[in-house]
């Protein structure tokens, strides 16, 4: 994963334009991929599908004609949706177009003006205070017209047509944990489900962020409502424990779900609170939507240092890191796919398990945590349960409660309970 | 405020009599007040309004015939509702007649005997000690007839029907923490009140303790019923932070905007679960009424040394304090008059605030207070939630969810939802 | 108590056989006791009753022909249902059938094989690991044949057919605090309660742990029904403070009754949420019953080093913790039996205690608990809370609480609410 990280990360993405559409060229290398072009005007609920983005080359030019800012050596020179510019003139003119970080004097900083015309450059603190006056020529050599937004498209189908959804962008340029980490992990998700049968379908959305999946759900509304699970894969490849942000919902099967996994794991995590900042959770979650789709990090946007710099590079990604986080959203997968309501058929006291084998033959020295497993199916199992609340009732993992289940099935002691799928 | 404090302290007020007329008539002079006089024997709910009680002269005399104890010096020396007496006694006999403080023995109490005929004086307990032995000429030249129970209302008519209560006890003699700070800051609430337009009504009453309360309770049922949230302000002047004691309900609005407002005010306070034990509130929140009344505090009742003392002195209460327990409630009212339900009527995905110049043209660098509570107030405006409840989840402080509303609205983006007053 | 514990700690009892049959003689001398006996072989839900065990000798003999391990010196020197053996053997041979335990070599633990056709002896780790090399003689007299399950059962009737159930398990041989201290104690509340007139009926059952209830459950499907709440009596005689395991439903009255009285106890305590392994708890509490039924213990089974081994001995078991066991689920059987829920007469504002006496006279100095507890009583009687409820509301204990009710009920200023039995 961590190659596929460091062979995206140099393409120069935007919300729209060919960088965009390399990199899902790319994924479709890994996984079966539909690619969607959405015309430029294209209405999309409130918005409008924008114009398409392209560039080739931009610089500053000092009065020596030396490239004092050069695209060329980085994607993040230059403000995404900068407008075609070449001019000559001052540095005092140049510098409201010029973006840096004073606290942060040796980065790049990453800004964007999508729905504002306009065009500027980003460098260096270090670099930009040691600018000598006098005369600079300017040039961003792009392209802001007619075209298409790209996203791709992967849905797996499972036995149900109700889905999981995992979501992640695909707008930005060279930033390695911002996104290509979620791109990255979402592609070998789809690889490793892609050959086992599952309940759940699985859709993967490799998307320009915000308008990316606002297109998304004004195409299919329909679609949206099968959603059953979701989540936003961003920031995943860093060193830091996970953090997860719930759905607005709160305490909906994927939030419990993920808090489960989490805290099995044994390792630092923490959880955020729905808030309407952030990825595309935020239009997942709308209210004309609510969807049950949190988002999974490891540093939280904003939070880390490196957020949006150049310090944002392979180097800050880990691959040990990014192999866990998909390990760890395969185990979430294993408990909404296993999530069921069984009936005890002897509910009466408890059935007799020694003589089936299930449980040690020699009272008085305690009980193993698959007997304690089966033992708590079987009290909670009334129909109101399903087996993440007895997992969680019970502090067993969740594991080890579905393996009970299956156990208890064998043997007859247990089956789903009406109505589940 | 408080010189309100200093001219209302010296008179001397009970649950009946012509101290509470005089006070009546100088909060009359500031707001246009109803006085109400209802006669005694007049049967309240489970009570009967008492024999009204006048006072204006009492004293203890030693045999040299001085003064030893005079009610002319200070309004506590005499027990309220103390019956008249003129005897000569040795000092064994008037010794039950005598209150005093051995652990404040500087102190003078406040000791009250409304409903069991009696009669007494309170002094600090270090006279007390140095009385000889001797005889002694007691003399209260009270009046306890048939009269009436005085009360003053001030209602300031809003858009609704729906009343604001306001209550605060008239009843407490020289005592100016409880409760002249409770009258001062009514008086001056409903002064900044009567010049603004409001949705709801609000009702101020000045009223003798527990009596007061179940005389108005008892003439005033269906007024009651038009009550949606309440305050009894008490003890509001002293300089320590606001205690505020919830309603019987615990979670009523009026509880939460308090809790709101004392929380992002970022000053030390301390809430009480309700107990029917305490000021008014208690009439309020009986069980036949079970009114949304709470008490706002500064020092708790029975808590500060001062408490039911003659060191509840004009010096006990601050200026500050008083000023800031007005905005205090006033912010509170605030809260009230504008948390409403509203609808986002874009409610598929985020609309696109920066077209509108809601919203940071530049991305990638943060976002402003203004711009998180317009994003809480469109993701949670589905219809089921308030303003409060949108600025309580978010971390908010209202202001900026209601303003953050006020824009939305402005721009087309939000309504009321059906069905809000 | 203790003296009992003493006189029943050398009886050599099972889940059958002769010393549970003397164990319930004992107990009849005390309490009127039903002693069943049920045919082995009877069907009881998902088990059968099993065949019945006694046993007269065991030893190991060595080559010189010593016991070198003595049934008659302790009880829990052979495996509880130990099928007879004589065989000479050598110690390799012999050693499968050892139990010991390494950690605690002085002590002999406690080892059971009831549904598995097995022998064995248990011995100190020390001895065993003295035992030399050659060969010895081993017999086990016992006898496993049809007879019968014998279980105890003290029915006092109450006012009303519903019923508490206190239940303790009768099958341990020589453990004191594991469990003649809940059997001593349940024998003296039966004594306590006989009498004294009561709400409830009151069920006390003397069974061995796991079938015994289960049998029980299987012959009285019905009557289970009529138990309101109940509790397990177990390890209840050593020197820690009380544990609580709560019943499944984790908030039946019988769990706030109990927290409440240790609560108000002032003493060390501490509550477990249910889980479905302990003691008869998890027969009463399967998901097909669902009693309300909890498990009082001190130390918790399988928590302390005495647990089921020679340690747990009458010299492990405190007379006063016995005494305390038993005041203690006495406080509780009160809460039960006068948590009910009242109207207050006048519940609009606070009636007049003062004039009927029940409240001080002289206003100005606070109020005392019993006050209080009749302000609690008077404000939350609107007939949706019980006494109890109240209680826990106001944070009073209990028995001020019912005070403070029955002398409400004597002004007529209370009355039970409709459908209260």
């Amino acid at each position: 994963m961590h190659a596929l990280v460091r062979e995206l990360y140099p393409f120069c993405r935007s919300i729209t334009g060919d960088g965009v559409r390399a990199t899902l060229a790319r994924i479709a290398q890994e996984i079966p991929l539909t690619v969607h072009e959405v015309p430029s005007g294209t209405p999309v609920f409130d918005w409008t599908v924008p114009r398409e983005w392209n560039i080739r080359d931009a610089w500053v030019k000092n009065a020596a004609g030396e490239r004092v800012i050069d695209f060329r050596r980085h994607n993040l020179h230059v403000v995404s949706y900068s407008v075609p510019v070449h001019e000559r003139m001052s540095l005092a003119e140049l510098r409201p177009h010029l973006h840096s970080l004073p606290a942060q004097p040796d980065l790049i900083p990453y800004r964007t003006s999508y729905y504002k015309e306009a065009w500027g450059f980003c460098l260096p603190h270090s670099t930009l205070e040691r600018l000598p006056e006098g005369e600079y020529e300017v040039c961003i050599d792009s392209t802001l017209e007619d075209g298409h937004l790209s996203y791709g498209e992967c849905l797996l189908e499972g036995d149900t047509a109700d889905e999981v959804l995992v979501s992640c962008h695909v707008c930005h340029p060279s930033l390695a944990n911002d996104n290509m980490s979620g791109v990255s992990v979402a592609t070998f998700l789809a690889k490793a489900l892609a050959g086992s049968r599952r309940r759940y379908s699985y859709r993967f959305l490799f998307i320009p962020g915000t308008i990316g999946s606002i297109t998304w759900l004004s195409r299919n509304e329909d679609r949206a409502r099968a959603i059953r699970h979701g989540l936003v894969l961003t920031c995943v490849g860093d060193r830091a424990g996970f953090t997860y942000k719930k759905s607005r919902r709160g305490d909906a099967q994927i939030d419990r779900a993920i808090a489960h996994v989490l805290e099995h794991a044994g390792r630092p995590h923490a959880t955020l609170d729905f808030s309407p900042y952030g990825y595309d959770e935020r239009q997942y979650c709308s209210p004309g939507f609510n969807l049950p789709v949190g988002c999974l990090m490891r540093s939280q946007w904003g939070q880390f240092p490196e957020y949006h710099t150049s310090a944002d590079n392979p180097g800050f990604v880990d691959a040990g890191s990014l192999a866990e986080a998909r390990e760890t959203v395969l185990s979430v997968f294993d408990v909404l796919e296993h999530d069921l309501r069984y009936l005890n058929l002897k509910p009466q006291c408890e059935p007799q398990l020694g003589k089936r084998g299930l449980y040690g033959a020699m009272g008085g020295s305690g009980v193993r945590q698959i007997e304690m497993a089966m033992l708590w199916v079987l009290n909670l199992s009334d129909g109101s349960c399903g087996l993440l609340d007895i997992a969680e009732r019970s502090g067993l993992p969740f594991g080890a409660i579905h393996a009970a289940a299956q156990m208890l099935r064998e043997h007859d002691l247990l089956a789903l309970a009406p109505g589940t799928p």
